[in-house]
Parts: structure tokens; sequence; C-alpha cells
């Protein structure tokens, strides 16, 4: 037995490590805290899951299909899921084949890769802002140097942003954390700026199916398709995920890109996690070729649009004098501001889980961690009733976390 | 429509991207190809997985557990899992609980969340040698040093092996590509070289429930369980999978360490996918509760024992002259090096493919790719006569290569 008394060094871990923040894990762990009222996070309703029909898609799947789930398949993802998920995407203009689709274990994987085939030290992102937070987890590894874009500013230049960037990142339906839709000239901007420079252009579009309002404009990837015949070739590197559409357990994503782009996320998930679960992917084909996310669509819409609804008349109720918001047209985020420059929504944090509420403090999407004017409030896991406590409980907290500026 | 008549210049692909290597896509790819005896990969025997029951328990544990199963998980893992691994693994010396226990997205994702929570640009590996394929793969984005570890030889030093690497790399039981089992002096030198040194000591053991004669040496986890109340605090980092135990397509490994590693890879697993599979996690609980795994295993070492006795006498009837081996005493693989040095199995894997055969060259085990002595035959995909017609083949293939040489 070895002598354990006298205690070793150990090696450092890498230095990204002590920069991490456990966030993202206590928005997880949140959902276990008896009566707190979770408006952080981004879960959503359990209730709208085809339970049934998906345990019998998983059984047939493997009983049907063995090799196929219960074996190692294709580092890119099973062949008909590509195809499928091609198809799916395609426009007139827009023409993807399997080439251009890449399968991953949920989308943060896609934003992981994307940092591993093109981040080296001191690279830089021009990140729409305030940025999501797992994608500046995926990325603190490789300490990449941000370039904020203000996409809604009167004085934004696309063109300026992208110059020079290893890649652009964006979520243009409902971006997370600011639930702000980013309108067609902006995309249409963006799109010429990453033709023009070069600069790759993420589309990360976990929300684009939670439309509560209007038509849903154009995908970038629409819009930079190009007039070159054969498959898609652009900078656009779209990525896509089955978690808001069904089911997040499956942890199934995909990235339709430029083959070249494809080729080398591939190799890099080869060193990750070799391939996605055969299992998962079968089932997420199953369930896209029954039309089982075109069926609960209305359903989940119904229901989160009834609760974006409630959030923000609550707001309105109750948070109106210290809060400054718009009613997102869809995703499952409000982002609200403070009006009184003396809030600081980290220190209103730890009096909200005082109260009895969960929010997500603004510091978190910002890569520097400085901006503490703001907070993030999630609408689609509680129903009215909970989200109007919860924002009671909200107003309690800037009472006390005003009061303590003094 | 934007232009794209005139090319843009896009942003670099990062530097580690050139020095990939394809033979896992080849491997994964090689099963396709019709008529191909297949001895390169390391793909089990399907018809042992069981199926049916596999597929109950998928539609059971949706069924019953839908949060768990399609709702996003704890980063570590799922709560049962996690304890059911740590029940498994204790011994009298041995304390686990859930804080040593990481599930990882197959046995891939321990090895790459390893890279990010240690390797810094220059850092050191002491790596086993010959080294596994897919832990070269998961550290190249880091570049590391490597530092050969020829653990059988009689110069062995581990301490000065093991001092000042960040970690040093090893798969005691029936290494990948060596299928040598290292012997029991060895492991307590290496734990004792961790122990001392501080560095730590991944024990990678997806073959360990694959021993075909003798009973199973102990765990270097098991050898370096310290005098201390508490739980496991000390240097070796095991791996272990249920891709060999029960089945790859569903992507469940995990890690066994010091509570403060856990805690690290946890950090590293968010921004990578965030949590594994909740399906494939409550899959895995369930067939580990239900004994599957132990049930099938009589079965499994019966078919892979037959396969090992059955290729290692097709080889000494077709490639005694050629080759020398040793018999494993488990696992997946006959290592074999060529009697002529002129000999190139870089070479000689193109006249092996003519032939109709693949195997796996020894180059892609060397990190500096310079080893063109060796090659790697799995024995546990195909039946006998298919291993034998293998061997004809490499036979024939050798012979077109020495003739090469002239």
């Amino acid at each position: 037995m070895p002598d354990q008394t006298v205690p070793t060094m150990r090696p450092a871990f890498a230095p990204w490590l002590s920069r991490s923040n456990d966030v993202t894990s206590v928005f997880l762990a949140a959902g276990q805290v008896p009566g707190l009222v979770n408006l952080a996070g981004g879960l959503p309703e359990p209730s709208v899951w085809p339970v049934a029909e998906l345990a019998g898609l998983a059984a047939e799947a493997i009983r049907s299909h063995p090799d196929e789930t219960l074996g190692y398949g294709p580092i890119p993802g099973l062949p008909a899921l590509r195809d499928l998920i091609a198809a799916r995407f395609s426009t007139d203009a827009l023409r993807l084949s399997r080439e251009n689709v890449l399968i991953t274990t949920g989308g943060m994987q896609a934003l992981e890769l994307m940092g591993k085939v093109l981040l080296q030290p001191g690279g830089l992102v021009a990140a729409q802002s305030p940025a999501y937070l797992g994608a500046l987890d995926a990325w603190m590894p490789h300490a990449p140097r941000y370039r904020p874009m203000r996409i809604e500013g009167n004085d934004f230049d696309p063109h300026a942003a992208l110059a020079g960037a290893q890649f652009a990142y964006t979520v243009p339906n409902f971006s997370n954390p600011s639930g702000r839709l980013v309108a067609l000239p902006e995309r249409q901007a963006l799109v010429a700026a990453a033709h023009a420079t070069g600069t790759w252009l993420i589309e990360d579009d976990p929300y684009g199916a939670l439309y509560y309002e209007g038509e849903p404009l154009p995908r970038l990837l629409e819009l930079s398709a190009g007039a070159r015949p054969g498959p898609y070739d652009g900078p656009v590197v779209y990525m896509g995920s089955l978690s808001k559409e069904l089911a997040p357990g499956l942890r199934v994503g995909w990235v339709i890109a430029a083959p070249e782009m494809i080729a080398a996320l591939a190799t890099a998930k080869q060193g990750s996690d070799m391939c996605s679960s055969g299992l998962s992917q079968m089932l997420a084909l199953r369930a896209l070729q029954a039309g089982i996310t075109d069926r609960i669509r209305p359903e989940v819409l119904a229901i989160y649009r009834a609760r974006r609804d409630a959030l923000c008349a609550a707001m309105q109720a109750h948070l109106a004098g210290d809060l400054d918001w718009q009613v997102p047209v869809g995703g499952m985020f409000v982002w609200a501001t403070a009006r009184d420059p003396r809030l600081d929504t980290d220190r209103l944090l730890h009096h909200a889980m005082a109260e009895g509420v969960c929010i997500s403090p603004s510091s978190v999407f910002d890569p520097e961690g400085l901006d503490r004017r703001s907070l993030r409030l999630n609408f689609t896991l509680n129903p009215p009733e909970r989200l109007e406590e919860g924002c009671r409980r909200l107003a309690r907290a800037i009472r006390a976390a005003l009061a303590e500026t003094g």
C-alpha cells in the first residue's frame, strides 16, 4: 500500500480551468432546490415530450437496426440521418447533400468542434453580444480574443466586425440571452461580409422552430446560397439540434456547412467522442421520418407563447419600475436591463436565491464578465402562476439589492 | 444572391489538422468494402449483443423515467449510474463514492477531457509504447511531447518515465495495439512512481473484462488505494466503458479518479457536450442492474478465445516465416513484427488492401509515425474461417511487398 502521508505536488491543471465558471452547473442543479422558481437555465417543458411514442420507436430502432444502434457508427453520423437533414434544409437555391452535414452530440459539441478546428491561442472571434454562455464555455480552453458585435446597433459595420476573425458567432433567431431576432437587412449584411472577408459565419439556430408570431426569416445559410452548381460551399456554418424541437436528452445536433468544413469537423469529432450514439441517431431519424416534431410543434408553440405572455404581463405588473425589456417574438428568454445603474445583477442573483427565484446575470454572457446591468429570464419551463410568483420574488430581491447599495 | 465568382481567402484551419490521419475513418469504413477481411479496427462481434432485451429496457427506461432519459441531465452523469459504478469498483481497500465518478460519452471522451484539463502546448505525456491511436487523436490538438514507455523492457525506470510529465498513459490489460498484459511488479512500480512524482497515471481499461486465461490482475486503481479514510484521492485516473462489455453504440464510459480530477473533467465536459445522452445512461444503468454484462460475458469470452486461437493457428500456418508475435492472454489484438527489416508495414497495408485484407500498420501507434516494422491484427470481429482467409491473403501481400523492395 503506497505511503500517502507525504503529499506530492501534482501537475497544474490547464490555466483556463481557473477562469471557468460553474453557472451552467448551478442552473442544471437549480431544478433540484425545493420550492425554487427557476427562471435561469433554458430548460424545456417536459410535458410536450411524446414519451410513449419515443419509447416505442426506441425499442423498434434497436430491434430492427441492431448494428446501427448498438455498434460503432461512421464518425460524421448515420448516412440516412445526414441525408434527411440535407433534404430538410435544402431549398430551390440551396443545394445540400450528405457531404454538407455532420451529426453532433448535441448542439454544444458543434461549438466545441468549431473551436478545435479553427482556434489557436489568441485567435479572434467576432461574437454577437451578449453571447451564449455555452459558446464561451466551449471555446474557453483556447483563450480566444473576442470582438463584440452589437448587430442591432445603428453603427454596426459587419465588414469591420468580421475582418480578421477566425469566425463570427451569431444566433439570429431569438438569441440566447437577448431574445432578439436579427432582422433581414442585418442578415443580408452579415452574409455579404462573410463572403467578402472569407470569415466563417456561425448561424447557431437552436430556437429557429420557436417563432410565436410572423413568418420565419430566411436563414443566413439560405441567404448565402450561391449561383454555382454543386453542393453548398459558402461561409455559413449552420448549427441545429433536436433539443428544443423534440428532446434534449437524445443529444442529437447537426452542422450544415461547406464540405471542407464538415471534413475538418469530422476529424475533430474523431478525437472527441469517435461517433455519436447510434441509438440516439436512429431514434432521431425515426422521429423525424414519422413527423413527430411537426406534429407536436403547434402544442409546443401554444404553451410557450402563453408563457411568454404570462411572464411579460407579470413583469409589467411587478418589475416595470425597475427593469426595461422588449417582448421577444420567439425563443425561450426575456432579456431585461436595470433602470438603476446601482443594481449589480451578480449581487442580485444572491438576493434572488434567498427569495427563492433563480435568474441569469448578464456577466456570464460577457467574455470579460463586466456587464452587470442586465439579466435573462426563461419562460418555457414554468407555468404562468409560477412565472408570476417568480416575478414577485424578483421584485423583492431587487428591493433588497438596492437597499444594500445604500 | 452573393457573388461567389471571386474566391475569398478563408481563415486557416488549426495546424494540428494537417498532422491528423484518416486511419480510424478508414477502419470504420473498411466494414463496408465487399469481401474484405477486416483485421484492422477493434470492432466487437455483434451477435453477442442482447438485442431484444436492450430494446425492452430502452422502451421501459423512457416510459418510466422520461425526465432522466429525454431531458438535460447533470453534467457529471446520472447520480444512480455514478453510484453504481462507484460500488462496482470499490473493494475493501478502495473506497469510492459518487464524487469519484464521471460518466463520459464513450471511452474516447475520457481521453479528450484529460487532454483538455492538463495539456498545454508542449506539455509532456509519458505513453506506453506502442500507443493507442485514439489517445493520440484525442491529444493531437494540444501538440504534446511524448516520452515513450516500454514497460516490459528490462531497463524500464518508472520514476524517470513519469517525472515531469503532466500524465502517464497506460493500458495495463491487453494494451491496444500490443495486446500485452502489464505484470504485477510493473503495475506496482508504476503506481509507486505516480505517488512519488505526483504525475497523474491513466489506467485505460476497455479490455479488462476480456481475460481468456488466468485471474485478472489487480487494477492500478486498487494498487493505489491508500490507508487514509474517505473517498479515493490517489493519482490513478481509471477509464472504463461499456463498449466491449455490452455495446459501443451506447457511447457510455466512465472515469474513476480523485474528486478534484473529476471536478476538473466535469468542467471540461460542460464545454464539450454539456451532458451525455440520458437515454444511453439510463439504458446502461438498467442493463448493469439486470446483470446483463455478467450474464453474456461467458459467451463473449468463449467466442473471442476461440477466435484468438484460430487467428494464432492461422498465423502459425501461413505467417510464421515472416512475422514474430506473442499469443495474447486477453483483449482483441495480436501484435506482430516483421522478421525482415525491409518489410515496411505502411507499404504492406496497400498490398494487403489489394489482396482483400485490412490490417493496422505500426506507424499509426507511434506519435512520430516512424515505426514501420509491426502490425496489429484484430480477432474479435471475424469467425475462424475468415481469420484464416485473412492470414492467407496477408501472406500473399507480404510476398508482394517484399518483392517490391527488390
